[in-house]
């Protein structure tokens, strides 16, 4: 893995990537701007904590105004052209480039809340509570080929964004605000992508979030109980029962989880015990695009549509969990919101208000489809 | 409030509810069937233990043939009409009317979980673990008329229909699954809904869902240390704050939380301390009523149309959490998911994934245009 990192003639951070074999990206089309500070000065976020539930909630009102479905010809994320206005990526070609996101909703120089727009209250103590939307928010471009998506990449490609992804937990792990680093993708406009191109996100928080929160309380104490890890047991009783898995290989497993909320949802998990992204040796990196790659074509072949979906990366907290065993096990879990052809599960009362989720499709079901649509379908 | 039970040709429970200035409704255009198994014998699901967040998941099958969006002329919440099929009620006129849910994710009968089609897998202990989806679930038609939405109820139905919310609560509350009741309503297609007639929904659950029991479990941490309810200390501030209020009187409050996950999101509460709907006193529910439709109809002044959302009830759990002094506290939120007129809000990685919700409007911004829209409409 190749890497150049610049910034662009706003201040805003951008890093290349590229393997070997490739000659690397073309000259840059625009001098590198200064560093830093034009982030913060245009996000006007906060967090805001919510005591009802302990949880943090961000506000980000700057956001409102991002780009929203632009026409093709003026996509950010395409390469740039001499003659022609500045992309978000000055170069005419390169492989996967990852920058901050022009519209942040955490920033590393974030200082104190505005407590000058928004006065201090004369609510009761410790009920309106006010922290700087610290941290940081990146954009992850996959290629510079606009009409692709995250399956039709070569395999080489998602095995070079396995190392930009754990390349950006070490780097975004490092900043001082940093407590928790999830690379993930919002694929299709079913889940609100307002561009097209492939494409994903980093987000850095400033806290360790609510999900992960929970389930590394889960994971504590379960290793009280038994000694052993959640993941690493629930990889070994899933691979073992067999009926739920999608694909295996020697260092990965995807599976359908005995209870998955969504009806085609599935975890990519590793099978030893790796906290993190950084955790992975390389033939485990190996195993993991390749079977990620394995269930993204699935999921295209299965009603033979681009299926839209969210993935996300679970791993070990950047700070805050220092431990001789970490308790966080490196996973991917592909959240898609179809029940079948043509129609979608809805998040709605029972989910949304009470967290229960409602599964219209047996696990065991959906993993055959999805093992028989991976299958038929070639990695190389 | 009269009300009249009965049963459906099929077994389903029907209780009809009307106010006393009323004629009631029509005869019965079918006899009552047998009460009883015909839920259990058409629900196929169980719940399955998710023991890395410590959380139940409902699977139920069955629910993938359940009536998407049949034509108007085959509504049916619609009153019957003699010469023509029935519908889920047999009336030619009536006020609210309350049935089983012909797709149930929860029966009262429904026994222990199939272990018979899903055998016993040789997983490590108590990973894998089932339980019967017990409880009911119940659809509330607000009205005969097909056209109407909840904010175009004349304000005495909305009276009616918390008396219905807390009857059903008190006749659900004590069936023996049932651990937690939260009416609620999916408004508008963004949410799902399948039916476009009046309704809402009650779930009785057989646990406590995450939720709830996350907040009871902050409500107690928070009582524990000051000795106070969580809730009442936020109305109060909220009160004395004044700046996101939507509307305010004796006995509730309507407000923007400080700490608002979605933006135009709003808590009405109680001001006193009520655990649960069963516990409002009639001019609290008179209050209640008619807070509920000032913010049900600002949502539709706000932009001119129809604004999709959830509604759901938190209030005090049926059983398990028997204490003299109960942590519930009864309140409604509304979350519409719309970020302005022409663009909702997605939840997606962050939200979805991380449980970290990202806001675009400020709280007391939403709130001065929902106080606006609200201050414009009439009630009466």
């Amino acid at each position: 893995m190749n890497r150049l990192e610049t910034s662009l003639p706003d201040g805003r951070r951008l890093t290349l990537y590229w393997t070997e074999e490739d000659g690397g990206p073309s000259s840059s089309l625009a001098p590198a701007g200064p560093p830093g500070p034009v982030l913060a000065a245009r996000a006007h976020g906060e967090r805001r904590w919510d005591p009802t539930r302990q949880e943090w909630v961000t506000l980000a009102t700057h956001r409102q105004e991002r780009t929203y479905k632009p026409p093709a010809d003026s996509c950010p994320l395409c390469p740039s052209h001499p003659g022609k206005p500045l992309t978000d990526i000055p170069f005419e070609r390169f492989e996967v480039g990852v920058f901050d996101n022009r519209f942040p909703s955490f920033v590393p120089d974030a200082g104190a809340p505005p407590e000058a727009t928004v006065p201090r209250e004369d609510g009761l103590a410790g009920l309106l509570q006010r922290a700087p939307a610290s941290g940081r928010c990146e954009v992850v471009v996959y290629s510079d080929d606009h009409e692709a998506t995250f399956s039709d990449l070569p395999l080489a490609r998602v095995r070079l964004l396995v190392d930009v992804w754990a390349d950006r937990t070490a780097v975004l792990g490092k900043e001082a605000a940093v407590r928790y680093v999830m690379p993930f993708e919002n694929k299709g406009e079913l889940v609100g992508t307002t561009l097209s191109h492939p494409h994903g996100q980093i987000y850095a928080y400033p806290m360790v979030p609510p999900r992960p929160r929970e389930e590394l309380g889960a994971a504590g104490r379960y290793r009280d109980r038994t000694g052993r890890c959640i993941w690493c047991d629930t990889v070994e009783a899933e691979s073992r029962g067999a009926k739920r898995i999608v694909h295996a290989d020697e260092v990965s497993l995807a599976f359908v989880p005995f209870w998955a909320r969504l009806p085609y949802q599935v975890e990519v998990a590793a099978r030893e015990h790796r906290p993190s992204l950084l955790s992975l040796e390389d033939a485990e990196r190996d195993g993991l695009a390749d079977t990620m790659l394995r269930t993204a074509r699935a999921y295209d072949a299965l009603w033979g549509f681009s299926l839209p979906y969210v993935m996300a990366f679970s791993q070990q907290p950047a700070k805050g969990f220092e431990e001789r065993e970490p308790l966080g096990h490196l996973r991917v879990t592909f959240m898609p919101f179809h029940r079948d052809a043509g129609r979608t599960k809805y998040l709605a009362g029972s989910e949304l208000a009470a967290g229960a989720f409602l599964n219209d499709v047996a696990p065991e079901e959906a993993a055959a489809r999805l093992r028989a649509a991976a299958s038929a379908s070639t990695v190389g």
